[in-house]
């Protein structure tokens, strides 16, 4: 399949990362984010800029911004992108949404002819940046195979789970296992450390025992030394959670392991870290049991 | 170092299989459990079976039973093995008991001149079988060097965290979180049913994505044929999980990812699950959500 005219709105750190991908690959990207030095530097990695959305749609547009809210100001807001969407159309909408919202968007997307990809991605920046991410994508199959060519572009696998909405309710529960896995990671370190015994010794045990994840594996380094640069923040899981709670109740289904993360992750942004990395979760144990894992 | 002369109290499931693999390695083991028939398997597979645990006490014993009150007895009932222990034996506990115990028991040990490594193990009966346990060890790294050459036919790592407590303690936190882990992952899979995805596609996605964790791995093909049958059982890890709140009440640290786990294996155990298999904590969210798994 050749290279092709893709629109890109949301161009922050992820989704930079994707529309350079995709640059990468020979697409010729239309992109447009609120923030005007953010398609400056799209810009100059050789994107043509666009002047608001609307200017930005092209026959697959890629939506990567931060909410539910923002998708709306994107496809319906002044200028919104969905005033230039030409029937046969489609949006990839990337963003972590609620599966509700997203079956939603798709019903209203459909009265105008635009068929919708209800696809967020897994990997992080790291993998937004070396093109591993993984799609967890719902919506129709012929749908899904149109937008393959330019997914490809910044993911190593594209998984259909189900139609529009399964793709957010997947992406919700990866998230609440993640949140939650950072959670006990730091449950299981400030105790270590409040109990006298070298968490460096824990992170060595664990790490070969059953009581791994990828998350102990890669958030626990960064406890180790105090360090909580953002990588994700507390604030984008505090979001997440949110939704997944929401979906829960909508349920009437019990998750409280997704609960107490959620408690953990409010206490954190209540104390001041919400722009922190998610990491900062560990601060609300330290200061609980008044240790600090970096120096026990 | 040549092969020695072992006593081994404890022929369960794991102390079996642990045995097995002292005898594998030419150790002399004299073998002990209250229960005749597990000494008679014990014997059938080359041990020298003991009539009581004092009969079975060597300048080292290996304790594998399944809690502390049990260990009390091994050592201290009638015809307990201290009687018999000499002035300079070794004691490997390696049952998972409270830090806190651990810590009296050596005491108590060190007033008889016999000395303790607080060992137990991570790996469960697969690694057992297989001689790839991890023995987390507490104790004077001199006397762990005199047990080193026997754990060596069981254990693939020896890891020393500290004094003797801080096995326990690392242990008690590897439990956590693999508990933890298993009940997220029921969590995770029973949420899609109800949500009218497909778990089977849930497992895909997630296990080669950021919410991954090693119990996710092993445990969700169990839970999605539905085979509860134990590995460990649901008894075995509310046991651990009680002494893991205990630690933290005693500390007073916060455990609310903990909690949320112990109230989820407790309601499994009420439902009558506490000697099925650990994943049966399915069970709990497949029964409040009127939705099955396996047949979703």
């Amino acid at each position: 399949m050749p290279p092709t005219d893709v629109g890109f709105v949301g161009l922050g750190t992820m989704g930079a990362a994707m529309a350079a991908r995709l640059l990468a690959a020979g697409h010729t990207v239309h992109g447009f984010d609120v923030r005007a030095a953010a398609v400056t530097r799209f810009a100059e990695r050789g994107g043509r800029p666009a002047r608001d959305a609307a200017d930005a749609a092209r026959d697959l547009l890629v939506i990567m911004v931060h909410d539910a809210e923002q998708v709306e100001n994107v496809l319906c807001g002044h200028a919104g992108a969905l005033e230039s969407l030409r029937p046969g159309a489609t949006v990839w909408l990337a963003s972590t949404v609620a599966p509700s919202y997203a079956r939603d968007l798709g019903t209203r997307l459909d009265e105008a002819g635009v068929t919708l990809v209800d696809g967020p991605v897994s990997g992080g920046l790291a993998g937004a940046t070396a093109g591993t991410l993984t799609v967890i994508a719902g919506g129709d199959p012929a749908v899904l195979d149109r937008a393959r060519p330019v997914m490809a572009a910044c993911a190593a696998r594209v998984c259909r789970v189900g139609g529009v909405g399964a793709g957010s309710t997947v992406k919700l529960i990866n998230q609440v296992l993640t949140a939650a896995h950072i959670a006990l990671t730091a449950e299981a370190l400030a105790l270590a450390a409040r109990a006298g015994v070298d968490p460096r010794l824990v992170v060595d045990v664990v790490s070969s025992s059953a009581g791994t994840s990828r998350q102990f594996e890669t958030r626990s380094p960064a406890m180790l030394a105090g360090d909580h640069t953002p990588t994700a923040t507390v604030r984008t899981f505090l979001k997440d959670l949110g939704i997944a709670q929401d979906v829960a109740a909508e349920l009437d289904f019990p998750m409280p392991l997704a609960a107490a993360t959620n408690r953990v992750f409010t206490m954190a942004a209540e104390a001041g870290h919400a722009d922190d990395g998610d990491t900062a979760v560990l601060r609300v144990y330290e200061d609980a049991a008044g240790v600090t894992v970096s120096a026990p």
